[in-house]
């Protein structure tokens, strides 16, 4: 159990440190990364010491953020020692990596946003009802008595965009689009943040362009499906997107992306407009939400296929 | 020369009329058919007797705005007497459609944020600094005394999503920002509105797989290009977001889809992330943008990409 901050119990505990590592999770995004760069700016701007670490690669869509060179990866054998390790955007300690082997500090604090918290650091700064780390960080920034400049503005504005999906995500709230309408305010360029939140390898186009090749409809045209079997599979190539095509054509009910990971294993994901699909994927050992839900069938694509789409023209009956 | 409105004379138009005809322009998008509905809504509140028309077809896209269903086209020899006929969102009568000979009106009055408004109605309240008509709409509504329901908010917030792209475009201004808020305070769930834009037509997508085919680089991967040649062309699919595939691959500075709209005429359109397309849009008798630019090269697609790859690359180098 961590011990519950307020926004100026947090500012106060910062203020008394002078060397200070922030942490974001590992397999990093915008929100994470942008949260602790903006408040690395602002605690450099109060003198402090600052060291901002994340255990992984940063994915190259990132470099446009000021100060991201700034982002070292400790060894695992490293021993650094501070006042305040702050670990940023984690829900559970595992997320924050090697930190909490590498990092000796008296305390350590933990500013999150996820309602799956587990509270495992010292002192916690959590609300859950932010629709993005960044959100607190721009509230944050303000209480520690600092005036948010472009840089900071910029890294805040990417952390909102990224977890409230360009506001298009049930999570923003106008608080969410207030704090947005600040940073504007500020300068930051919202079609220079989306373009270089856009950019993709070159892999995941050509990926796409295979996968929409297997586009199928099934019920009607009620069902729509996308697939990558096993020579198509590439563990490297981020394919979360790509059932947004089947799942947004005129007249789909539910739209399913299989995935071979394996000769006999397929992942399967499940998008619906108004069918509840957890229900599906909960009778395969998976689970989710009513509109969007997954599962892994212990099968070969075309078994599983077979398998999944015969439980769901079931239900759609 | 139109007589320039603030926004309370424009609501005393509007008050002064009891008939009133309210007109979206011709290829309807959400920002003029989201911004009609939400006056029509407010007028209604006030008693008026209130048509809105629109000299089209309506994209399915859209049937989720309430009040869509009220929308009706005149037959060209229809004659219809009114006390004011307002255009929205048009900047020169053409884009009216059949209104100005089937409506009589003493008045007419055109409310819009285009720049290039030609000035074509007796009252014009204009402002250009609006990311979208539907940010008038806010205020005019609030102007009228009337209060934003969640039907308003949702045609509303509909008008800023579609002319500022989900608020990733240019013009998104903190204000739009600040009127979005205000309206996710009514009640306007975001992911609702996006869910119901994203919808495509089944033939959409599957013209994107055949385009995506086509990519194909060149200089090193600083061109991306993708082509739709002859057999594939038809125009009654929406192509234009097609270029985001090229444009947001890594490594790429110059994005082009060509399109062979006729046999010997080829359209082309442009995307850079740096380089001034529109110096070489202009050589080809085209124009546009620093960043965006297009022309229309009378050859058959072959030559023509022959033609402007060659003019790109002496750029590029």
């Amino acid at each position: 159990m961590s011990k519950h901050c307020s926004l100026q119990e947090t500012a106060a505990l910062l203020q008394a440190a002078n060397k200070i590592v922030l942490c974001s999770h590992v397999s990093p995004d915008g929100d994470t990364l942008g949260s602790a760069l903006s408040l690395m700016k602002a605690l450099q701007k109060l003198g402090k010491d600052v060291i901002v670490t994340v255990d992984d690669e940063i994915s190259k869509v990132y470099k446009f953020l000021p100060g991201i060179e700034s982002f070292v990866r400790f060894q695992n054998d490293e021993r650094i020692a501070a006042d305040l390790l702050v670990v940023i955007d984690a829900s559970s300690l595992d997320r924050a990596g090697n930190v909490s082997q590498c990092v000796s500090a008296p305390k350590t604090l933990n500013i999150d946003h996820h309602i799956s918290n587990t509270e495992y650091a010292d002192y916690l700064y959590l609300d859950t009802a932010a629709a993005a780390t960044g959100e607190i960080m721009y509230e944050l920034i303000d209480t520690l008595g600092v005036e948010v400049d472009l840089e900071m503005a910029t890294c805040i504005y990417t952390a909102l965009y990224t977890d409230c999906g360009s506001f298009k995500y049930s999570n923003t709230m106008p608080k969410t689009m207030r704090i947005a309408a600040a940073l504007l305010e500020i300068g930051v360029k919202p079609n220079e943040i989306s373009d270089s939140m856009e950019i993709k390898p070159r892999s995941n186009i050509e990926m796409l362009t295979k996968v929409l090749e297997t586009l199928t409809f099934d019920a009607d045209g009620k069902i729509a499906y996308i697939s990558i079997n096993n020579e198509m599979y590439d563990k490297d190539v981020d394919t979360d997107t790509f059932i947004s095509y089947p799942r947004y054509i005129e007249g789909v009910e539910v739209a399913i992306m299989f995935k071979a990971v394996e000769k006999a294993v397929t992942r399967v994901s499940m998008r619906s407009r108004n069918l509840d699909v957890s229900e599906i994927a909960i009778t395969f050992g998976g689970g989710g939400h009513l509109r969007a839900a997954g599962c892994t069938i212990e099968a070969a694509l075309p078994e599983a296929q077979q398998q999944l789409l015969k439980a769901l023209k079931e239900k759609l009956v």
